[in-house]
């Protein structure tokens, strides 16, 4: 089954940032023969996986990918169990809720509300939010399978986006521990001086985070009170959707929720 | 790479249809042994392709296809240039436009537009349309790759859905030749007999077609200026989706256009 993994493994380096590759540098990066690799992308191909570009010769991820999506959407609906959840947690706090999903490199937005008012932030869908800059990020890193956790500490490249963005890997491990303990993550300006991100992890039915609900605010308003409504917000959110699609949350949320709940 | 080719082929089985499978049921449809079925759902699980039901033990589609897919349309847009499109012939015809993905044993509704008035046609986004009695289905066959389109003939069951539905192999193949050259299909309640459709094929890159934009009208007033001003439109959007997404429309299409346009 070696090759069926190394399949899955190759279409995992189509991402957003690197959307298309020849076959020379997907070979190189993937660690896999050309040969090797030039075999699996032509079974991938042959099945709508992958298409090639007919002048740069550059692979791409096909259509197949659009077909399986809307099938588990259409029987699994992720989508609309979430949607409507950030539309309540959007206008209680007055601020954007949005929920991404896990990729190799970091957060994929799925879904964004805008708060009705002069002044919000706004998430732009295909911007990626980096692991180590973002709530969504932070919340994610702290709940996910240990492997993937120290795959991501070991491979991050630790860009600074402000003077709150986090740039050691000792003090993102030492946070990582705090919002595993926590419950939720928060990341006050660490990807934009002005937004302030409050994020708590959703899980699939393995019992593991593979992606994050957040609220993003305009700093200046995202007081104390403010952060700390968003954090309930956020992980009453968390255990809410992780149930709908059949998970249990991991018990440091639930705990979460029964304390600020008793406040 | 026969295993690649097998773990795509029973990730094909996963439909709308039929989302839950179990391992024997699987096995037995997909003809590959139990052990190897098996051997193959767990890599797809270990990378997120396929989720098991922790109560009922069948399997699933899992969340890495939703990556996937965002990744696809983030960098290569899909709905982003079809909805456009839809907006416009919606509009132009005061019709219901939609457009479909051919899945393995029916079309898939990705985006509908519906017309601001009264009476209108409602296209349920998760509702499959049977490739023999509806027009995105035969204008799909019709232009699909011989294999595929042998493959279908072959595998439908031609239920009956109206009066009108095609329910004889050797009438399919006549129509769909017919379609074929005339680059576009009518299918006037086949499916619904208060619904009329009139639909072309969208292509890929690999210059074969993958979907169909259609016109699914209000059967009353559909008549035969309508039927040919809603050729014109979708034929229209077909061409000009297909080169949006780098595909060149098949020349019967092209030409079916040019000979409407001197009318």
């Amino acid at each position: 089954m070696k090759s069926v993994d190394r399949a899955l493994y190759l279409l995992s380096f189509f991402t957003v940032q690197e959307p298309e590759w020849g076959l020379s540098e997907l070979a190189r990066r993937a660690k896999i023969d050309k040969a090797t690799t030039l075999r699996i992308l032509v079974a991938l191909i042959r099945n709508g996986f992958v298409e090639q570009h007919s002048q740069t010769k550059k692979y791409r991820l096909g259509i197949a990918v659009l077909r399986l999506a809307r099938v588990r959407e259409a029987s699994f609906p992720l989508l609309s169990f979430i949607n409507p959840v950030l539309d309540r947690i959007s206008e209680e706090m007055e601020e954007t809720a949005h929920a991404t999903l896990a990729a190799d490199n970091a957060m994929i937005t799925i879904a964004v509300t805008e708060p009705k008012r002069a002044t919000r932030v706004w998430v732009n869908p295909s911007q990626l939010l980096p692991f180590h800059a973002s709530a969504s990020g932070l919340a994610f890193i702290a709940f996910a399978p240990p492997s993937v956790r120290e795959e991501i500490l070991e491979s991050l490249d630790f860009e600074r986006y402000t003077e709150h963005t986090i740039v050691e890997k000792a003090e993102l491990r030492k946070q990582v521990e705090e919002i595993r303990h926590r419950g939720f993550a928060f990341s006050p300006g660490s990807f934009e001086v002005e937004t302030s991100g409050v994020a708590a992890p959703i899980f699939s039915n393995s019992g593991e985070a593979f992606g994050a609900i957040a609220i993003a605010g305009v700093a200046s308003r995202m007081t104390k009170e403010q952060q700390f409504k968003a954090a309930k917000l956020v992980v009453g959110a968390s255990i809410e959707i992780s149930r709908a699609i059949g998970a249990e949350p991991h018990p440091n949320i639930v705990a979460a929720k029964q304390e600020m709940e008793a406040v």
